[in-house]
């Protein structure tokens, strides 16, 4: 039986980011089809000190990655984060998933009770079993942002609904 | 051990909803504060055809309410859904806390497993295992709602910040 963890992250994170990535390929399609310039969107904010729509989406892939890694007790690894335009943000999530999909699910074993550490070294450093980790804080911040991104274009007139957010299940 | 199907519901929705509450207090501060008609920010939605703030309240506390019932095996309970002030949100949250609270961990032994149908009889009609219906519909849907919620209040100038959202964990 494969494990909780495993079920309970990645199926989670493959099937929201293909929701995301199919939003973003509306937000472009939309962008094009009214002469919209695409950083218009991209560079979007529902509020000046929020982050705009780019770093929304690296965020949520960021997240994707580190609690995948983390749970599988593999490396978390090292993105640039420098996208600009909507072919590189699918571009990032598609790598994104690659990632993710390229942990075997048998790492993800004893991934529960595996302490995580998060800022370690610094004044905000937190310990967690890898459940509560998953569960308390990963899940959470992963949400957040993608249902940010979605909020976001939504705001900014985008035609998409709920059923794009879900994406595949 | 606990079940994973309490673990991964129960403990989630407090920690989200204990966040929501928090965050809906600052947005009745603000309004105090700033001599906002408190239904500007009840009322307020993020584009016409999105549902406003309390809508998104009560749709958070009712997948909250029906995701843990049906994985309990319980009755989903019917709540009126008429809030019209801050205060009675808050008190739909405490409420939906009672009752996803009232719900024993011993329940949930099975609910993996069990068949879950969402709007039986209708075309929409869906099946799912406990399992797949929790993580693949139910945390999403919960989240999204949750999310829009800050988001709508974010944008509307309330001082909140992910913290707020992330609630006690």
């Amino acid at each position: 039986m494969t494990d909780a963890m495993y079920t309970s992250s990645i199926p989670v994170f493959r099937q929201m980011l293909g929701g995301l990535a199919a939003i973003l390929a509306k937000a472009e399609a939309h962008a094009t089809e009214k002469n919209i310039e695409p950083a218009a969107l991209i560079q979007a904010r529902l509020f000046p000190d929020m982050f705009p729509l780019a770093r929304q989406v690296q965020i949520a892939c960021d997240f994707a990655r580190g609690v995948s890694a983390r749970l599988a007790g593999a490396e978390v690894p090292k993105f640039d984060d420098d996208e600009q335009t909507f072919a590189q943000l699918r571009d990032l999530i598609a790598r994104t998933i690659a990632f993710i999909d390229g942990l075997a699910p048998a790492r993800f074993e004893g991934g529960a009770q595996r302490e995580i550490v998060i800022r370690p070294g610094t004044p905000k450093e937190r310990r967690f079993t890898g459940q509560a980790y998953l569960l308390s804080y990963g899940l959470p911040q992963f949400f957040f942002h993608v249902t940010t991104a979605y909020a976001l274009l939504r705001h900014n007139g985008v035609e998409i609904g709920k059923r794009d957010y879900m994406g595949q299940y």
